[in-house]
């Protein structure tokens, strides 16, 4: 579970949002409840997957999402939004791993590093099929 | 990413929750949402946390999240609840691995399983620390 | 917003639920979250819909929310789960207001009281049409 | 229930924002999940609530929510915002009427109107006491 830090600078990342926090994203502890990193880093996978083009409701090929692991660093503390970073770290034919860091406001190590995979389907069959090529090369813009 | 089924039966896990779903815990496609699964690996480690005696407002030393992974096998379609299953998997000195999957009513094939890791700190310092002998016994009798 | 308490005991409802609360339920402050309170009375409506034999993705005829207001009372602490009841309030020709109210366990004057309306609509229209007979049939068993 | 647009146009409120919708807000139905017009309203709230210098961890007198009203006028579709207005309808010498009113992007009738009541607390007591003079500085430059 070692983390370089190096590694997940945010100039290493290629695509940058800055997510507003709601009240209810943070617990009795006072720190954004685990489960909302999860949601940050959807939030941020599903602003790639708009960029590529992908039409959730009419497509025949979309992604499903395969499996998601998130390391907490440190705790996301009070603020006004949160800021995550995205690279698409390994592009295969049916498969894509999306890498995202997420940022306290004005830090330059990350709180948290994650990565999600999504397989393309085909939405009847729900198999993997390949990525189509217009999503592949938004993919390919964003790769590491 | 290969899961072997025999290993994520139910019976294969020692601690067992209904989860009643929300109406909001679906989206669009008509599955649970994603990050959901997350929220009930939560619900599900926080039940055991809880019978382990921790009190997370009081007590000295407090487990904090280090590490979560979910994969998503098959989708969770409209149901009135999620099943879900627990074991612990890895006990050291500071840290706990829990093993949790989910289940569809009805079916012994989990649509998920996930590992989420707990490391106790020292609430002051947030240093790791040896969990404490009570909750260390709780743990080892929910063990694999 | 004068609340008579004797008009809201637990008994002078006609449908009580158990809800189990979730973590992310409580905010900052260690009360639910007023939003939350939003949540357990969409529960509660929708398990009495479900009842009525509603079907969401498949009627012609199917409810629409047209007006909620919840009185906050008293906070709702941390707890195992929150206590919600309903009564059918008015039940007209197209629409139908439920009462709801929220209780902490081991409590007996709520700690909030709500009020939800639905209209029934033609799907394809989202015009109003009566009830259907079946579903009025079950409103009229819940009627205060 | 009737509302006249006329008073709910965008231009008759005060404060104006655009909140970004998560993938999670919407439901099965592909609208807006119903207790999520009431989480926008709350942003809005606690917007106002921050441009008027309140402390919640460390004000010794800070606002609870006293009553929210949410009437739906038509569906909040997919989008990638909803805009939310507010004006003060009516400040009393402890308690303040937030309007708030929910706009689909490029449209000027809103898909719902609310209103919500915060009665200022003594944080120790819970009872109601004037509304700070600051405070309510601010909200008299936000009132209709």
């Amino acid at each position: 579970m070692k983390i370089d830090p190096a590694e997940h600078r945010r100039e290493s990342y290629v695509m940058h949002m800055a997510i507003p926090t709601r009240w209810n994203d943070y617990d009795l502890l006072g720190h954004v409840n685990n489960v909302l990193y999860n949601r940050y880093v959807e939030i941020t996978v599903l602003e790639l997957v708009k960029r590529a083009g992908v039409n959730w409701l009419d497509d025949h090929v979309i992604p499903f999402a395969a499996e998601v692991c998130v390391k907490f660093l440190r705790p996301l503390r009070f603020a006004e939004h949160v800021d995550t970073a995205l690279r698409v770290g390994k592009l295969g034919n049916t498969s894509v791993v999306y890498e995202v860091a997420l940022f306290m406001p004005n830090e330059d190590e990350p709180s948290a590093v994650a990565h999600f995979v999504h397989v393309f389907v085909d939405r009847a069959s729900e198999r993997p099929v390949p990525i189509p090529a217009p999503v592949r090369g938004v993919f390919e813009r964003y790769s590491a």
